[in-house]
């Protein structure tokens, strides 16, 4: 674990080189409060400023990197994808779903503009973010993003998730929530990333795999740190899945087969890299820092 | 007002013959009630087959046969249009929003499904219409699609209703909410349509701008409608807009100066379509029968 921790470095200083990237372009890309309507553009900021890793705009970036791709329509897909990460977080936390206060040590969004507005706030991300799609000129990117963030990706997951809460589920059922609401959009991540760098169908799919095993590790990891964690750490509520009744590895699993079963994938995802025989040291690094992360 | 009555027939021919043509493409792409996550696929087709009269996908196909358009990208596009419409009215109806039990005679998303899986079904209709627009592979029409979806199109304009509700208002914003709540999808299925067909930039402006004339006329007239239809006539609760201090053209102007203000946007609409010297019967009609409809 030790030597993984080494090798998660280089992921944290990409990371945050990435986000003040990234970031720049949100405040570029995001509609100005200054605006109408202005409330509704101050809480698509609110959320998109609200923290967090930017691990789906680092994603799409060291994928389209890696494939030798050109040109700033990049930084337009780094954008969506973090746009399309935050509708989600909103909608979710919506007192008719998840009732979250708290996100990343911040007020929710319905919680500091109203109801109304965070359902706006969340719907108008989701659409900017294929305005920036449309604008990469790249349609086939748009088809395979929208296809890993519909029913049959992440919000099928998600949905799932709503509906298994408090009932009893088996392991086949936890895989296919985990797998849809977190590693399809992983997933995506990279594939757009790598379609809009003009990839090969081959490399495409060793990448998919990479993005599959990563992500569900991800969300595997999140389900641990929920039990192991305070809410001071998480900048979210600890402990919410058990008190939820929500479908975790963990319940399911244990916490000692739970990160047996995060170690295998990440070996999964480094095996998927192998097969491209390209210098993958970044995603190699993102997969160590997924596995060893505290928050 | 009556040989505009008579040069509506057409116009209810088509839009009968395009609601049918229609509604077997949603079937086709609509995913199946029987795949997971089940009551959500439920939940999509309920309000996508709630009834309607199919305005926007039919304006997508008259604006694409206009320019020539070949092939089957209208009928992904002409799908994608009306989820956009049934994932608006969704959110809309929402407790949070307008708080609406019925929509076309029947019981609304969320009292049919309840309010997580109703914001889930709406977020899942309005990305399943962009993976739809992928598959066109014209990312141009994607851009302009979203924009006009977005918080400077139809998203701006509900958000900016929300906000005016039981504030006095000026003609000013009124303009604003009724062009970009509805306006803005209505000259996006034209664009849309167009923009597939391969229509050139001087033929995309004389669309839009007709796009826009009857989008506020049909935003009028249904404010009109609202005041002076029954309940039963309308399939949705009457009277509404007066109830909640909606801002709306007759609260402003008054029923007779709004129904002049219909006609005039009418003869506008007329004007933009005689600045394309081309076969534009059915465009008209649907000019008319929107100044002329009864619900």
């Amino acid at each position: 674990m030790e030597s993984l921790e080494k090798e998660a470095l280089l992921a944290q200083d990409y990371l945050s080189r990435i986000s003040e990237e990234a970031e720049r372009k949100f405040d570029e890309y995001l509609p100005s409060p200054k605006d109408r309507p202005c409330r509704l553009h101050e809480a698509m900021r609110y959320s998109m400023f609200a923290g967090g890793k930017r691990l789906r705009p680092a994603l799409v970036k060291a994928s389209f990197d890696l494939f030798k791709g050109k040109g700033e329509s990049v930084y337009l897909a780094m954008s969506a994808l973090e746009m399309l990460h935050t509708f989600s977080l909103i909608h979710d936390d919506l007192p008719c779903v998840d009732n979250d206060d708290y996100r990343r040590g911040k007020l929710t969004s319905h919680k500091q503009f109203g109801e109304a507005t965070a359902v706006m706030a969340g719907d108008a991300l989701c659409v900017l973010a294929f305005e920036l799609m449309g604008k990469t000129g790249n349609a086939k990117a748009i088809e395979v993003l929208a296809h890993l963030l519909g029913t049959f990706g992440m919000i099928g997951g998600e949905m799932t998730d709503i509906e298994c809460e408090g009932k009893p589920v088996d392991l086949e059922i936890v895989d296919y929530i985990h797998y849809h609401k977190t590693a399809a959009l992983i997933e995506a991540a990279l594939k757009v990333g790598a379609l809009l760098a003009g990839a090969s169908d081959k490399e495409i799919e060793a990448i998919q795999n990479y993005g599959r095993a990563i992500g569900l590790a991800f969300q595997i990891v999140d389900d641990i740190l929920d039990i192991v964690s305070t809410t001071e750490e998480l900048g979210k509520d600890a402990g919410s899945d058990i008190e939820k009744g929500k479908a975790t590895y963990p319940s399911i699993l244990g916490l000692e087969k739970s990160r047996t079963r995060a170690m295998e994938l990440y070996e999964e995802s480094i095996k998927a890299l192998d097969a491209l025989e390209m210098d993958t040291g970044i995603l190699r690094s993102i997969a160590a820092f997924i596995i060893t992360r505290v928050k």
